[in-house]
């Protein structure tokens, strides 16, 4: 069973946008057991559309197209796919439908323009489009299931998920894939890899699969293999996992049986607030709310998050959170263990925390001294008894800077719940 | 003059790595004015990548290839240029000079294997790779000048400028191409295209291109052109440009010469409060740090950021920012004009800063009523004298809603300052 995935889209191919919906498709047919042999981008011309259409071999399975079903003059997929398939539009009163329903929730007028965006090619079957106004297709030619879906990453992907799913699974028999997938932090690709070598050499004979994804001091971890016998497979995959968990018990933050998603530091601390009734303040200088930001990118994060300060300015961290000004931030500096450690202790109290986790450091690129050069950064945890901190010295620019500090307090603040409740 | 990137490796191919090589070589291709016409991704097998290579057209000027030239099992991308080329391995005795000097600058002892990849097919030219051991390599056939270069980033782009450019500009004549891109907020993709139809028209009959692309509540607007004669086609370009001002006016933020450079609201807002010599606090309550991180994103924020408070819970919004329960949380509730107005007039007081924009709102999925569904977000902009306040009705999943709060408030700031400074 194998795939292809086609990119259609000028701002693509001068590299002004990062492909995202290639690599989230390709995941996505990866953990469905799919083999994508190939990947396309091509730009937003009818001719060059459809002759790639046709230049499809026989032999490949599934074709996923992405981008070019807007309503505006340069998106012109729809088109070739008429004249790929012989066939004319017809309008769908159900996709129109739709596109009146989203225009009147936003309050704007529908123009003729905008309803021609439920002229489908009438060979082609609709995947109803709740996010946006553009449906996606899909046919089958020639052995062949195409699905054609507009650009925009979140309607691309609840279409996916809803309507070519299930329909994939129907028309094909595809072999089982499965994966345990760890999250880690703390030790880098290269050093586990020595440490784990005779394991992963065992775990190959037994062909399975191996991959490292590293990214900003975390390391993602993932078993795969496939198998005719599911249960078998998971049996296999399960006995490699726990063989593997005394070298890696240090650093492991969480496991799934899933490929990638859904396994974030995160959501492991959210777990840990709200089983152990824990709210948490944040105090961020140097992270400028990214760490917050990440907290509250996630469902229900009033359960356990009650709120920052983010003092940017040092003024800010002595009116807000009482920094003493003669004896921390003139003598020890705002980047230091006194520093962070008093703003936990003094978040504590005005904000009516049971935990808090502060961060303070030099993301860079200015800023740096010779003492403490870009990338210092303290972070201290505490709560009304106990506050751990530590330094950290990154190395990176200043947007990895920032992430590499907040993965780390993060885990900090994994630790300090793990170890006092 | 057209080009293709190839990238070879298993990983782009199930998801696992961005392929960011991809996008670095279109930007550079897009600046010296070649037309990417195809980017694609292929496995690491021998027969595939032969059969890629046989399969391009000679229609097509250049090809540039990433991946697979490491010196293990895996790595088979020089053997297929061997098959393809019909020709043999030589050593070549300068690159493996400098792989022995790369060997001992690691303290690493130097393999057999390691060795051969100094053995090169004997019809290929050799691009010196300074920062490793797989050297880039480069022939003609067929009218089509060929690249190939190790997939590790750094190593890539420093060949790619110092070996290939020149050899590129030397070998083709290549047409001048310039951008202009507008940065545009309030206004969507189809009501600006019917705005502009006709001026979008004459563009295209004078042979310019123009693309539109998207983004939460904004809208990058691109005209490109090429032609012999630079001065006369920057000088088309600016003029249709200015013929389109009067159209996009209300909407327009910014505009760049250049393709890719990131044109941004938080940089323009940045610029008018350097500018106007204003200090800036945020008060975000739905959007969770999402806007401070934005700002503290760029280099230099201190200069005209103080910081924020997150007054994610009702509590804290009392507490830290006197907001009134009685008045405004209990009978206005916390997601309404009075209550984003009067944190934007506390903070500017309790912060001490110039201007302050709060925003507070239902990102969902839950917590939404009939009165306020998820999406209701009010959004407050004020100085010491003026505080103005709107309501957006956003209807998008809880990321997304806060990016469009978030993008929103950046443009209520914006023409803010632009009103009262």
């Amino acid at each position: 069973m194998n795939a292809q995935i086609i990119s259609i889209g000028n701002e693509i191919l001068i590299g002004q946008i990062q492909n995202t919906n290639t690599v989230w498709l390709a995941q996505q047919l990866s953990l469905m057991g799919i083999t994508v042999s190939k990947m396309l981008a091509i730009s937003d011309d009818i001719l060059n559309i459809k002759s790639t259409l046709q230049s499809i071999s026989t032999t490949t399975n599934l074709v996923i197209v992405t981008g070019g079903l807007g309503p505006t003059k340069d998106d012109v997929t729809k088109h070739a796919i008429c004249e790929f398939l012989n066939c004319k539009f017809n309008r769908n009163e159900v996709v129109l439908k739709n596109i009146k329903k989203i225009y009147k929730q936003k309050n704007k007028t529908l123009s003729s323009l905008n309803e021609t965006q439920a002229d489908i090619p009438s060979k082609c079957s609709v995947i109803q489009n709740t996010l946006g106004t553009a449906p996606g297709l899909f046919f089958n030619k020639n052995k062949t299931l195409f699905f054609f879906f507009p650009g925009v990453p979140h309607e691309m992907k609840l279409m996916f998920e809803t309507g070519a799913k299930k329909e994939i699974k129907n028309r094909f028999s595809i072999p089982n894939i499965l994966y345990k997938t760890l999250l880690l932090h703390g030790i880098s690709e290269s050093d586990l890899s020595i440490k784990i070598q005779d394991w992963e050499l065992s775990l190959k004979t037994d062909k399975l699969s191996l991959a490292y994804l590293p990214s900003f001091g975390q390391l993602r971890l993932r078993i795969s293999g496939t198998d005719q016998n599911k249960q078998a497979l998971k049996k296999r995959i399960n006995n490699y996992y726990k063989k593997l968990i005394p070298y890696v018990d240090d650093y492991l933050i969480d496991a799934s049986d899933n490929i990638v998603e859904d396994l974030n530091i995160e959501k492991v601390v959210q777990q840990l607030l709200i089983k152990n009734k824990l709210k948490l303040a944040l105090v961020e200088s140097c992270t400028g709310g990214y760490m917050s930001h990440r907290i509250t990118s996630i469902s229900g994060a009033s359960q356990f998050y009650i709120g920052s300060i983010i003092p940017y300015s040092n003024n800010l961290k002595q009116q807000i959170l009482n920094v003493p000004f003669a004896d921390v931030i003139e003598v020890k500096g705002v980047v230091s263990s006194e520093c962070v450690t008093i703003m936990v202790q003094h978040a504590n109290q005005i904000l009516n925390s049971d935990i808090c986790v502060a961060i303070s450091g030099i993301a860079g690129p200015k800023g740096g001294t010779n003492e403490k050069p870009v990338g210092t950064v303290w972070v201290a945890v505490g709560n009304k008894q106990y506050t751990t901190s530590q330094k950290f010295n990154f190395t990176s620019n200043r947007t990895q800077n920032i992430t590499l500090a907040t993965n780390n307090a993060f885990n900090m603040l994994r630790k300090f719940i793990i170890k006092y409740y």
